[in-house]
């Protein structure tokens, strides 16, 4: 796998002004095999920061604006600084324009708490080529449901629990990846204590009912998905009716097609859940891939 | 603040037979102000690994056996490579001496999954001097109760959520002590979404009820207490009754003494819950921190 690129961050607080040297300047490129963090960064001992992790096409990073909008968001629910957008864009063109431009990439963005007792955020980089063949796109994955612990309408109320914050404590998440290979399945969606469908560790869970495409409503403790914003937003050129709601873990074994939507591996059609085999729609599939490969911005 | 002393350590698998060089030549110390984790460490993108906190006397670690066998569970419930506690203990003994004798301290241990794509686990250990009156343990400390989301019998069957693994995913931990100083308190306790008292979310609860001692039962998805094995044996000496049981809330509230117990800290006593004053009992606190102090292993 090629080397990821990483670059640090001078932290500006939001609102600050472009320094006279540029926004350019507080972007640092870390030599290969060069640490960069400090063993007491918050990121590092309590999973205490927020990322995003955006698709790179052409060296030009995809969906820009709904990844910043919840890069604030999901800094704003952790009670960090509010991040500097001007100046994490311009890191982010560094990033992009670093990777080969004819290769598909991912870029992440991770802001931290910073370094324990200290007085500002720390903000990183990281930008690697897809080492894929993106077989998932047409090939699709099995999935296996998984209890998410938490009731459907626990958030409202829970804010501590930090629903709809894409936070680096990923720990369940990478856990949850684990057991779906374990029960020999390629990925997980995760469903609430009382059975509604929420979300995968690292996609957006979506589904076609006749001409209605459908995604879980986010106010459940989930992430807003970047990519099925995308998608709605095609599905609506094409005709199709859009749906935010409450989804009974039942109707992922009898719509007319499901999908894992993620920035860098795009819509992936589930082929079975819990080992049932289930409905796939492969034009759909190529139809959704097809249009966000061609997006470019 | 003084400075953290930071120690990267050359993570060997466990039964490896010790070097030539001995176990001390795998332990790095890091110069202050050095970075010495790389930015695509799992520990700072994913929360990806697990971490101990122990109390340090005298340049001398508590209760390391207890600390040992929790972090050799951690990495277990998480499919880690099992620590190889032998040179963990040089490591420690290491970061113990480096710490000034006179001086109340702490030493973390932190083990994550590595660098994403490489093949060995990152292991490093943070010594720090105890900036703290610990009047905590005196003057205690008022706590509000939040709700954890998971009820009390949900970790049997979804190991995938980590119970009783202590990882470097804290975010919800760190967002739980915002809260509760929000609130106007100290601490938080976490309770089970079926009113049952599970952990705070840096220590164990301890209650007195009459002659006997109480703490949560473990397997509701809790840490199991280092600080809190100690006070137990320390009961039995004393002529108390233990029980490890389930804690209905309400317990807090009429108990003769509720306590928070960790491993810097100590016995934490409680003296009001969610704005309601409860029982102190100031004997028993002096007792237990005085024991606690007198430890030297």
């Amino acid at each position: 796998m090629p080397e990821p690129i990483v670059f640090m961050l001078d932290v500006a607080p939001a609102g600050a002004a472009e320094p006279a040297s540029g926004w350019a300047s507080t972007v640092h490129r870390v030599a290969p095999g060069e640490p960069s963090l400090f063993a007491t960064d918050l990121a590092a001992t309590r999973g205490d920061g927020v990322f995003e992790t955006l698709g790179v096409l052409d060296g030009c990073a995809q969906a820009v604006d709904a990844h910043f909008w919840r890069l604030a968001n999901s800094a704003e629910l952790l009670e960090l600084p509010a991040p500097n957008l001007e100046q994490w864009r311009v890191a982010m063109h560094i990033a992009g324009d670093a990777l080969p431009h004819d290769r598909q990439g991912g870029i992440k963005l991770a802001l931290s708490r910073g370094v324990e007792g200290g007085d500002r955020p720390t903000g990183w980089l990281i930008a690697t080529v897809a080492d894929d063949d993106f077989r998932n796109r047409t090939e699709g994955w099995s999935v296996v449901t998984l209890d998410r612990g938490y009731r459907h309408d626990l958030s409202a109320h829970a804010p501590w629990l930090l629903p709809g914050a894409k936070t680096l404590s990923y720990a369940v998440n990478m856990a949850a990846l684990r057991e779906a290979e374990r029960r020999g399945a390629d990925n997980a969606i995760f469903v609430s204590s009382d059975g509604y469908v929420m979300e995968a560790p690292q996609s957006t869970v979506l589904l076609r009912r006749g001409d209605t495409l459908v995604t879980p409503k986010t106010d459940i403790g989930i992430l807003p998905g970047t990519t099925q914003l995308s998608a709605f937003a095609l599905a609506q050129e094409w005709g199709l009716a859009t749906e935010d709601r409450l989804v009974p873990a039942d109707e992922l074994l009898d719509s007319d097609g499901v999908w894992l939507l993620s920035s860098v591996k795009l819509a992936t059609p589930i082929t079975a859940v819990d080992g049932h085999p289930i409905a796939v729609d492969r034009e759909l599939s190529d139809r959704l891939n097809a249009a966000l490969l061609a997006r470019r911005e």
